[in-house]
């Protein structure tokens, strides 16, 4: 036996004897090297080994940690809406009460914390453009939006392997007015359209404010969106269009395959259902690897594609786009008459920002940071959190989906963790009909620390309160 | 007679013969005194015995100026609208189209021009919030908007004599995502709503995206909306909401007076019409008089109020608002589920102005140099344009309605306009069938200059051309 595998063999005794606790640091390279009297290399070489197993992971900078025992993912239910149906999610008033307080811990929001965003940067291009032409900045922005900006749109969906014209970017103010626009553009009230489940409150509440119906197709953490489900739900109902977030869903955070993706474009296609495509969060993928957009396998022009600055760089800015595809134009009258166009000074200051920094570096960061984050909230859930707690195994994207043990209600945890200051989102609100009463969603916008630490192990205690 | 009656007498003889053309200036007070050996004082009185008479007009540090005999207001016709129908509006591309150019003189926009609105000062508001607190600036704002902002809007109601409560306020994309979310909130499709006639056709391309149905009620030039007429429509037709524009309509720039706002909302809430009052020119009254929106006499609840900085600050910022009345509850929720909420920046920027600045000595400002452009406008137009032309008497707002002799084509009018970079809203858009294609709308946004003296010129000759 190698020096380095007798080394690991000792740390993984430790480990599954509980005198190394999940989560907790392993001893530095120094401190193993001295206290085993081995190199440095070969102790390097054993965290490596452990690694390789699964029993540890790396941190930058701040060396290895024993991994936790991962929860398992949330368990798989019957998709609830195969007739189509209204939306009828419950009050969401305290929701939105949550969204105006400004003295909660905000794991209800998935965002990236201030912290994670290239602040400075953006403030001084947004300060730059106000000196070099305040006019243009305090102006009416073209309808469609500012040129400078869709090119630099343009140029990165080129990057990304989906050939976008820039004759179809149209700037709008964030994803969710996007995708209020395209189904305002394709769809009539008492249209059916077809949605994850389960998947963002915001695309069911819009579908409800548009009288459309809904049908829903399931989404599985680690696999993404059913296809063969899907395939079987428009064959049996005429469904106009289906809003998908194929890359790292709201909230589960999972992946549709690059197989199933072309097999869902050819399912709508065939049965003439528009692709509403939300790519807010395709540029977190926790790998590093960006998956391309359904736009990138288009062959019959049926996607519009929805994205968003609000998820990389600037929530506050509300600037987002569509790829309008052959509905451009009707989509550009539908901006006008409903906000006539988005505001100046953030466009210019984002075509400022863009064309000056390397985006992929600070994206390589904010993946690293939210990977890193996802980790620790599993550890801390495995630690703090009522036995048999489910986790998702978020790909990428800003979110953790929790489903508590049997008898536990995701309302009351949410209620009760409000008390505490600490935001979260009831599973019921990713429904059309409010399922997943004993589901929660976590944010891993946040960068760690005692705080967040400290709120992880509260909710846990609360968790187990919430539990008939 | 006294001297300064004998000057007059003179003056007005060579103004009758046309030695003093139409928007001629006079000769300066110096200039008078000297000639006719009177004093100074006498040649003040004479001039202002003319303006008296409506024969001069005095512009502030240019002298008097000989008033052009004014068009006559557009002719009244029957309102088309009288069963309730769909919004059948011509194709509005090209209008989109002229929008994205920067090549144009902007006749077709009812904005101030740059240089009649407090750049410097709002761009040092804009900076200084990012100076101040760059993570506020670039964060979501809360959905019903920043609490310092809806604040001073609070106050400012209360400065013109309405009650709305600080809690009522919502801050939305301008008044056009106000309007859309007060008609999303309190309609259903297929409801009927009353409009105006002539009336903004963003209202009317609003209300045909929600599939509404229209009643129109005619609104007059120097009258403002016809109440008796509309109390009619009410007692015949189910009317789920009226968007009225009782402070300056676009296109007509008249006045509904106190009375009528007072007989408008007894009818509306005997009849269950809910009142969406568009107040975006109130600001505006030429007369520097602001009158008061409807809440001023809402006894019954049944006001939604919507405003904006658009056309007194910073069109380019895109903040409007909702006063939400009793429907403040689901607009919030509308709003949070249509743009999430507007962009932070912009509202901390406007409150941080508004805390500093007078308003009210801007407004001052801003209202003289559109009365101003107004008559200088008129003038114009009595001078270069066909004989019959006739031209609304705005009381206050932004624009200026023509009508072109019978046989015009204001189609016509303004593609032609547009092949010479002048941009001009044609009439057609201005009523939900398309009537009044023999009229144009015309900004009086812009600064008198020598080039708005030559594209006036050129216009009246193109509109003798687009007569049959």
């Amino acid at each position: 036996m190698l020096l380095y595998e007798r080394l690991a063999g000792e740390l993984r005794k430790q480990i599954a004897q509980g005198a190394l606790h999940a989560g907790e640091r392993l001893p530095s390279i120094r401190q193993l090297a001295n206290g085993h009297g081995v190199s440095a290399a070969t102790a390097v070489q054993a965290c490596l080994q452990l690694e390789r197993e699964g029993l540890a992971v790396a941190r930058p900078r701040s060396g290895y940690f024993v991994r936790a025992t991962a929860p398992q993912p949330p368990a798989t239910r019957p998709a609830r809406r195969s007739v189509p149906g209204t939306v009828s999610n419950p009050a969401l008033q305290d929701v939105l009460d949550m969204l105006a307080r400004s003295d909660l811990l905000p794991l209800h929001s998935a965002t990236p914390a201030p912290a994670l965003l290239p602040q400075s940067a953006l403030t001084a291009s947004l300060a730059r453009c106000l000196r070099h032409d305040a006019s243009a900045a305090l102006d009416y922005a073209p309808p469609q939006g500012h040129l400078a900006l869709r090119r630099q749109i343009a140029q990165r969906y080129a990057q990304i392997g989906a050939g976008v014209a820039l004759d179809e970017i149209v700037i709008t103010a964030g994803a969710m007015e996007a995708i209020n626009l395209a189904l305002r553009t394709v769809t009539a009230p008492g249209d059916v359209v077809l949605v994850e489940t389960p998947t963002y409150h915001g695309i069911l509440q819009t579908v409800a404010a548009l009288q459309l119906k809904v049908l829903e197709v399931p989404n599985l953490s680690g696999q993404g969106i059913d296809v063969v489900r899907l395939e079987q739900l428009l064959q049996r109902n005429a469904v106009r269009a289906a809003v998908v977030v194929p890359n790292f869903n709201n909230p589960l955070g999972s992946l549709t395959s690059d197989v199933a993706k072309q097999a869902l474009l050819e399912s709508c296609a065939r049965h003439g259902t528009v692709v509403i495509e939300d790519d807010i969060y395709g540029d977190l993928a926790w790998s590093g690897q960006r998956p391309s957009p359904l736009r990138r396998w288009d062959r019959h022009g049926n996607v519009i594609s929805c994205g968003s600055f609000s998820k990389t760089l600037a929530p506050g800015l509300r600037v987002g786009w569509l790829a309008g595809n052959q509905w451009t134009d009707a989509l550009v009258r539908a901006k006008y008459f409903s906000t006539v166009g988005s505001a100046s000074l953030p466009q210019l200051a984002l075509a400022d920002y863009l064309q000056r920094h390397d985006q992929e570096r600070h994206l390589r960061r904010l993946r690293r940071m939210l990977a890193d984050n996802g980790q620790r909230l599993h550890e801390a859930i495995a630690r703090h959190w009522p036995a048999g707690t489910r986790a998702s195994e978020p790909q990428g994207g800003l979110s953790l989906w929790l489903q508590l043990p049997p008898g536990g209600d995701g309302r009351v945890l949410f209620e009760a963790a409000l008390a505490k200051r600490i935001g979260t989102s009831p599973g019921v609100l990713f429904s059309s009909r409010g399922d997943y009463v004993d589901c929660l969603r976590l944010s891993c916008g946040l960068p760690w620390d005692e705080r967040l630490d400290r709120a992880l192990k509260q909710l846990g205690q609360l968790a187990a309160a919430a539990i008939r």
